[in-house]
């Protein structure tokens, strides 16, 4: 699929960031138009369509309409709701969008100001936006594509408020694609970065009083009868989490093969960029450098790492869904924990390290020829969407101290809390190492960094339990909270690469490397955390001397291999979008090459010359156009 | 100056993001020019002048004629070619830039390619571009503009290399613009972010041939004579580094700038949204919770250290300067480690913290119309030019393992490096907090950095002194010796901080919200880094949670005040730029009229409907443009 779309000139995307808005905005709606023709030419069934998507590598409105739209009224509408809607979404004869977040509500879904009243005497809801702060901001495709919405407001009937629902709302002519009465709709403007997600019309919606069936609330797991009641269905509300499960796990993904981009293409320019240290007049590969290994290896270690995690997360959303169906909830809150810390600590550190990987380009990477500024603009809103990075990690720390708070009355810990179980040896527990190749063991690694979660969970719930109000205590202590997530959430992906290699790995010599990426992106954490080890006495100040030890010893023995490891994520050229990281290491000519392609070199002469730069030169200033 | 650019409309700048490459470009010119207009008409001294350009806050040309060109004359430049230059450069009836950096070499200034090779025959030199990688790259102005360059090159005369020096070359006529024979320049294209630095002509530059008079070499401290042999003035070399002590520390004064900006806009943004946590119907402000205090706040704090020491430093340049005057160079190595090592640490760090600003914006901060997005990518850059910072740090730590291996020998360590000096005593000494207060006292805090610094500096000497070759020791070592450099410049920070509490602070109870904004800066710090206070055995386990007890402490004293701490930056709302950090905080509102100026909003349906849009619907792709 990468191959096809690399191949095809109509994918072509390395003009994007001299595009002015417009014509950008155009051009990816020529993209998805074609994309879509492709897919029903080649017939490619639903999941190949969506990696066809992916590689076009271009955030469009098709997006949400497959990624959310569509879901939402697979999971939330009834049998009847789904016949309807969904044949003419799979045909694209409706375009939808996912309409959630507000001007001044994102974070805060109950908080949303947008009503749905039920008027009974036309069987109808009145869809309105009361306040300026309850227009609808944000949501991908409404602003110049979407007809359809489904939109979240509070319910009222009978004067009485429901909680926030879902509703599918048409939001413009199928004629001609003017807005409905009552319906004001527009783009919310630019965004962070050159081309970016500026290819997208994330859009601003107000409701003036618009009414809609009352079949058009989304009633699956919750009904508003012809005369206004409501009732509760039997489906149980828990499904959602499963959803949440299957997004976040998406979104862990798709930060591997972000960091994953970012690490080839700073990998591969640190092979190619030679200064100082001239030997024999040649000058070192920058990548010889240990201050530049210190950096970008840890970012290398961290891209399969993720990717690892992020398999183990699939399966967990297939075990969690057969459960699910079996009527077993018992473990959705600890999966639930568990995707939400992955989700904000993978994120958080994709988004950092591509800015990384761009500053170990030096100068050159900021050209958006380095394709590093766009793809660090694009990603950093997954921090911020689908739950900000820091109210998720509440979310799990709110989870360790009630799991620790049970230890003992029975209840046991399970899956990625398990270890807390041994709370009572994790507690006493001494690092055993002596020597910098002991830091090699997997039990020793694995029980340093559950000593570390477990202690600082433990503190954390002792610290809490000095408050009167335990809410009181949450908030005041938030930030070391936080902190105890964090630990515990780098636990999980230090033990699923472990998992990771005990499984068969084809190719000779590859489980080494991966052993070497393991204990690198472990050993770096450690480094970076050493705080945490040390104040919680896991290890001694001389056993993390000795991890360091360890560490710059593995970057020398990943250093040969370096390139091989990122040619195995197999990117094309096309998808990878960066001069500085091409497969053929032909970096200046090309760099030189895509110079020229700038608007500014239409001309010899700037526009502008002669309206300003001429008067200045010559002293005349008063002929200047100003 | 700054009311004055901001009440003026040609200068008005919140349409950056989104003009096209072109429109911004010519649109930099017409203010450039106007900025130009006003100067001469208000006869603003130099200073002044100065100042008018900082708050129009655009990088233009400009800022490498007066930033660079002029000031190479000044410094490299003989009394004659002062004399003949810089009448023309200061009426701009040429316009210079900086040609140094090229395609293959920007930190390794002495392994620039570009050749200037004198022919005694014609008393000229023969400026050449040899390779591809030997063309200039980068340089602002150049691409579009200027008509002069201060160019380096490698020096060669009978056929012998002499070194890197600055010719002055014109590139374009003065008759009609056009670039002169020999010479091929033009835009290196889009850079990162929309607006930002896209508004300057980076430019490329080849030589082919060029021949210019040997009186255009600038020979202050090198000259060439008319035999072509070399000669080494009596002016001393160190002079060069009074300059980079002097740029490095405007730098400093620029991320202390650029931070308080970011810093304002998240800490007003803070107060005005409300999100969770509904008592009375009302939500809680964000800036109320901990966590966004624990991520705000020390933010706060660095902008005001990192003034306080751009203050400090200006004093060090005004001492270096005179005594450079007095032939006295004693003290340039330890002033030149010192500005490195700032420049580094400020800029890293301001470049971090916007971003995290952004972020503690929620997903408004992605908006162009916050700010944010412009003000970090138009910052960045910073932290790759003079000097990347990873290799400042490196020349900071070969200065500190320089001074301690010279302990003892009689040669004392001065000015910031004094405190090495008492290595003894710091070696031993044992930090005395017992309760969160004891924090609170300067000797105390000090006393830990300057442990924590020292211990640091001298283990990492003597892991050097291992290695039978000290150069193979730096270079496997450097990812250690960069952290010993962290460590001694943080200290300066902290050190100079509390020095300026030491002074007179006019406004009654400023003096005792700066102390707790510097006791947050360090204590934050030592919470960030604790793993080398623990590991060097500064402080204990239990100081160090005492420690963040009193942070928390602190973050509730300066949260009444933080508003008014940002307000005292005093800035204009046209410098902040910035919808949600308006003074009057009526974002929303603004946010919402902001939104429709977008060029997608200009009509109601898409560019693109018709030819896309529609055949998509229609089920008529064979009807789309393809």
């Amino acid at each position: 699929m990468a191959r096809l779309v690399a191949s095809d000139p109509a994918f072509q995307k390395d003009n994007r960031s001299r595009l002015g808005r417009k014509e950008l905005f155009k051009n990816t709606l020529r993209k998805a138009t074609y994309a879509w023709k492709r897919i029903i030419e080649l017939r490619l069934t639903e999941e190949e369509a969506g990696r066809l998507r992916f590689f076009v590598d271009e955030p469009a409105f098709t997006d949400l309409h497959w990624g959310m739209f569509v879901p939402a009224i697979k999971g939330q509408g009834t049998e009847e709701q789904q016949q309807k809607w969904l044949p003419l979404a799979y045909k694209m004869q409706i375009i939808g969008c996912y309409a959630q977040t507000e001007l001044g509500h994102g974070s805060n879904v109950q908080g949303l100001e947008t009503t749905a009243t039920f008027d009974p005497d036309k069987d109808e809801f009145v869809i309105h936006s009361p306040t300026l702060t309850s227009s609808k901001w944000w949501p991908g495709g409404l602003g110049k594509v979407s007809t359809h919405a489904v939109v979240y407001a509070r319910l009222i009937t009978n004067g009485e408020e429901h909680g926030v629902h879902g509703f599918i709302v048409q939001l413009r002519s199928l004629d001609d694609h003017m807005p409905l009465p009552g319906i004001t709709i527009g783009d919310i403007g630019m965004k962070f970065g050159n081309g970016a997600y500026n290819t997208m019309d994330n859009g601003v919606l107000t409701f003036d009083h618009v009414r809609i069936p009352r079949n058009q609330m989304l009633m699956r797991v919750f009904q508003v009868t012809r005369e206004g009641k409501c009732v509760q269905s039997n489906v149980p509300r828990q499904l959602i989490y499963g959803t949440m499960v299957f997004v976040r796990q998406t979104i862990v993904a798709d930060a591997s093969s972000a960091l994953s981009r970012a690490v080839c293409i700073a990998t591969r320019y640190s092979a190619v960029r030679r200064q100082f240290g001239s030997q024999d007049g040649v000058e070192t590969q920058v990548i010889d450098y240990k201050t530049q290994q210190n950096r970008l290896f840890p970012l290398l270690a961290s891209a399969y790492a993720f990717r690892f995690v992020g398999e183990w997360l699939k399966w967990l959303y297939t075990d969690v869904t057969q459960r699910l169906q079996a009527n077993d909830f018992s473990t959705l809150p600890e999966a639930h924990a568990c995707t939400a810390g992955l989700k904000s600590l993978t994120t958080t550190a994709t988004a950092d390290a591509i800015e990384e990987c761009r500053k170990l380009c030096g100068g050159h990477g900021y050209l958006c020829a380095s394709g590093l500024p766009e793809l660090f603009a694009v990603y950093v809103p997954a921090c911020t969407y689908e739950g900000d990075n820091v109210v998720l990690l509440l979310q799990v720390a709110r989870f360790l101290v009630k799991t620790v708070s049970q230890l003992g009355s029975g209840k046991e810990p399970i899956g990625t809390t398990a270890y807390l179980g041994r709370v009572q040896d994790l507690m006493q527990c001494h690092c055993e190492v002596q020597t910098a190749e002991d830091w090699l063991k997997p039990s020793v690694m694995l029980e340093a960094f559950e000593a570390r979660s477990a202690r600082m969970c433990v503190a954390r719930a002792q610290n809490l339990s000095k408050f009167a109000n335990p809410e009181d205590g949450f908030a005041e202590l938030s930030a070391d909270l936080v902190e105890a997530a964090v630990a515990h959430c780098q636990l999980i992906v230090v033990s699923k690469f472990f998992d990771k290699l005990q499984q068969d790995i084809p190719g000779n010599g590859v489980k080494q490397q991966l052993q070497n990426l393991c204990y690198i992106y472990a050993l770096n954490l450690l480094h970076k955390h050493l705080g945490d080890f040390l104040s919680t006495g896991c290890i001694t100040p001389k056993q993390a001397s000795l991890a360091n030890d360890q560490l710059r010893s593995l970057y020398s023995q990943v250093r040969p291999n370096a390139i091989a490891l990122v040619d195995a994520f197999n990117y094309t050229d096309h998808y990878l979008g960066s001069v500085l990281g091409r497969y053929d290491g032909n970096v200046y000519p090309k760099l030189y090459e895509e110079a020229w392609k700038d608007p500014l070199n239409d001309s010899v002469l700037p526009d502008g010359y002669n309206e300003y730069i001429r008067p200045m030169l010559k002293q005349q200033l008063h002929n200047a156009r100003l």
